[in-house]
């Protein structure tokens, strides 16, 4: 088998066949095959696409290109979650325990990563002493015992997308939705769960901004998913403004408590809701997702939720009075409001904007050897539709530093579009694709 | 600049500027820009396209990303000539006398390359003595003395192509008119021609196999060449059977002399007369093709083409008896016929399958290592339209190794098509280009 062949194949709107692909992901992966041939062909599917069994062949191609993780030892359907990315996005540390609570094992691998705020676990550091270190046998054993861990990625998962990504990053190759579906489902298959709920999300602060890219991509990974055994759902949801109103990391933990004590806010209590319905659904301890949303509507009521998230913390080494006392979450020098000068109705919230200001103020990494800054972040008081008095307060900043407080405040009074006539709230859940179907609200 | 933005703008179907051009191919060069962006970037061009302002830049930057030759010195208007390549292909061993006898300077610079036969300089070296190693400042007064003057090529020219090239020929990105176009036109334009002939061969044994696709082009050279201030013309020629009658180098060369003398194969003296012709016209030695076409047949008919490759041979120490005395030529061990062993009418020979029959006795180089025979060959007797009978020879080998005579004898038998039905011969000359459009005869 030539690489050079498999390229003209696919230049030429060919079919490639499953071992053809294999051959190709095989090769990049262990260097026979170089850059330059890889990229031709990149861009050759670029133009031509891949077909379902192509995208899944290539999925699992990178799936076994690395490590895969065994649950096997974890009791029940392990229900894995994965969503695209937006701001503001604190739904792990409320869907996680929640679900946890209905019985459907969590067993996380989170990474740290490069973003506007903190992954999963810096947030969870927030509690002291939490800790995600931790033997695998001692992994398996919390989530058979409290139904929930969260662990550090150390096992190296599907190499080939990380050298495909980084490739097709140079190479103006990211945009297709086999390509994007395929590296997104490689990691949560190696992962080792047996069904997915994808939350993709659409709109100005998200990577599909189109909302019918969103829905073919929701398509492509859910294609993925059962083609290759993995029972998966996508959830198409709004990023056209952050979701919830806190971005920062122990500020979105505060917001994580309130939800699961049912005071959080209404858009990310419903993501939850929903998400975790269908989590519940797949991982059998429901029958349909209106008997699983009553469920989970009890056990945030009954506060079980809310104690699962104690378990979890104690579990992995953190102080748990931190869940019922915020005040002892890190609290940063500066608090200062963003005072609208204009009156009207809020018609947009850039989310990237809004998270580049948390960004600035040190919620984030911008390389992989920055600090974060648990303290600091944006509390938003106003979203899409809400009325704004002029002098009022639109946000709140937590800094530790009066310059990077003004740039931030700055930057979020420009992200928001204040205009005169009424606006309405947009939905948040703007859509379902299943193996039977797209169904769009 | 970034070449990413170029790679998107490209695969976006957009056009890159000239300075974009010059910025990648540049990079390529001097290696700042790496292989895995511009297999990329050749990609997306293949699929979209370069329009003609790009395919000249694109020339140009490779003309530029290296040495060019400086003809000035050279009394008159430099016209080349250059032919895509076929099998049996002698032309330039008679083209070039004749049009130095008719006061067209030429100034040509040879490589030795691989092929079914070797290049224009290892059949010249067949003359005795013949030497192609001279100062630039010799081969000057020697176009200037006696028109013609064939050097090896030792300038650096065009480097970006040779790299580009070297890169599509494993990426599958070769196919595009553009690319194609601007790789022989860069290389032509660098060897400093004023005026450039293009002979673009169609058919079995040629790179372009469809005729349209030869005059898709011929005319992006075409204007390639008059958009960079080269006057150029193309012509369509057959190379559905190979051209003359010998394939090998001594035979080629001596096949050449015949011609010189006006007994030379049909197809061979028209393709010389037609491509001298307009090298007449381009160099300003006839007012159309009809003129310079009689002064042509002058030439041969009175003796001066011949007289003209003597002064060529004498100029560069060859032995000029070779030329009234075909039998000084190296003579190989073996010569025998192939007989076929049917009666028809010949339809089709393959040219490619000749070739290889030729290089498997050893007329050519497989790699650059390889040692030419100058004597063996193939000299073919049947042509499409001929009839043969039965036991009539239709070619001769000619061998130095008996083993290899077998096989050549078998490749050869097999090239021929004989059918039942009269077969009528294809006209040679399929069409013209010139700035003014394409003429089909």
């Amino acid at each position: 088998m030539r690489m050079y062949d498999l390229i003209m194949k696919k230049r030429d709107g060919d079919e490639l066949t499953t071992e053809e692909i294999n051959f190709f992901v095989g090769g990049y992966t262990d260097g026979s095959i170089p850059d330059y041939q890889v990229s031709a062909l990149l861009m050759a599917i670029y133009f031509q696409k891949m077909n379902k069994r192509e995208t899944a062949d290539l999925t699992m191609a990178m799936v076994n290109s690395g490590d895969t993780i065994d649950l096997s030892a974890i009791e029940g359907v392990k229900v894995d979650k994965h969503s695209t990315g937006g701001v503001g996005d604190t739904t792990t540390l409320i869907l996680g325990p929640i679900v946890a609570a209905a019985g459907v094992p969590v067993a996380k691998m989170s990474g740290r990563g490069l973003g506007h705020t903190g992954g999963t676990i810096d947030k969870l550091e927030a509690f002291e002493g939490f800790s995600v270190a931790m033997s695998i046998e001692k992994f398996m054993q919390n989530v058979n015992g409290v139904k929930i861990a969260i662990g550090g990625q150390t096992a190296d998962l599907a190499p080939a997308d990380k050298k495909l990504y980084a490739l097709r990053d140079v190479t103006a190759t990211v945009d297709n939705m086999s390509l994007i579906a395929g590296s997104i489902m490689s990691k949560k298959i190696a992962s080792g769960a047996d069904a997915i709920v994808l939350d993709i999300k659409t709109g100005s602060g998200a990577f599909m901004k189109n909302e019918d890219d969103a829905f073919e991509l929701a398509r492509e990974m859910v294609d993925i998913g059962n083609n290759v055994g993995r029972n998966t759902i996508g959830v198409i949801t709004d990023m056209d403004q952050p979701l919830g109103f806190a971005v920062g990391n122990a500020l979105e933990v505060k917001e994580a408590i309130d939800t699961l004590k049912g005071e959080g806010p209404e858009d990310l209590t419903e993501l939850c809701l929903t998400l975790g319905a269908h989590m519940l659904v797949l991982g059998k301890k429901a029958k349909d997702a209106q008997e699983a949303r009553k469920i989970l509507k009890d056990i945030i009521k009954s506060g079980k939720g809310l104690q699962k998230l104690r378990e979890l913390v104690v579990a992995q080494g953190g102080n748990p009075a931190y869940v019922d006392d915020a005040s002892l979450f890190p609290v940063p020098a500066i608090v200062e409001e963003v005072i609208s000068n204009v009156k009207g109705y809020v018609k947009a919230i850039k989310a990237d904007d809004i998270g580049r200001a948390a960004l600035v103020l040190g919620a984030g990494r911008e390389t992989k050897e920055s600090i974060i800054d648990l303290a600091v972040g944006i509390v938003l008081h106003k979203k899409i539709g809400d009325f704004v008095k002029k002098g009022e307060a639109i946000a709140t900043i937590y800094a530790n530093d009066a310059q990077k407080q003004k740039i931030s405040t700055k930057m979020v009074l420009d992200a928001y579009e204040i205009v005169q006539e009424e606006i309405k709230a947009k939905p948040l859940i703007k859509g379902i694709v299943t193996k039977d179907g797209i169904t769009r609200y």
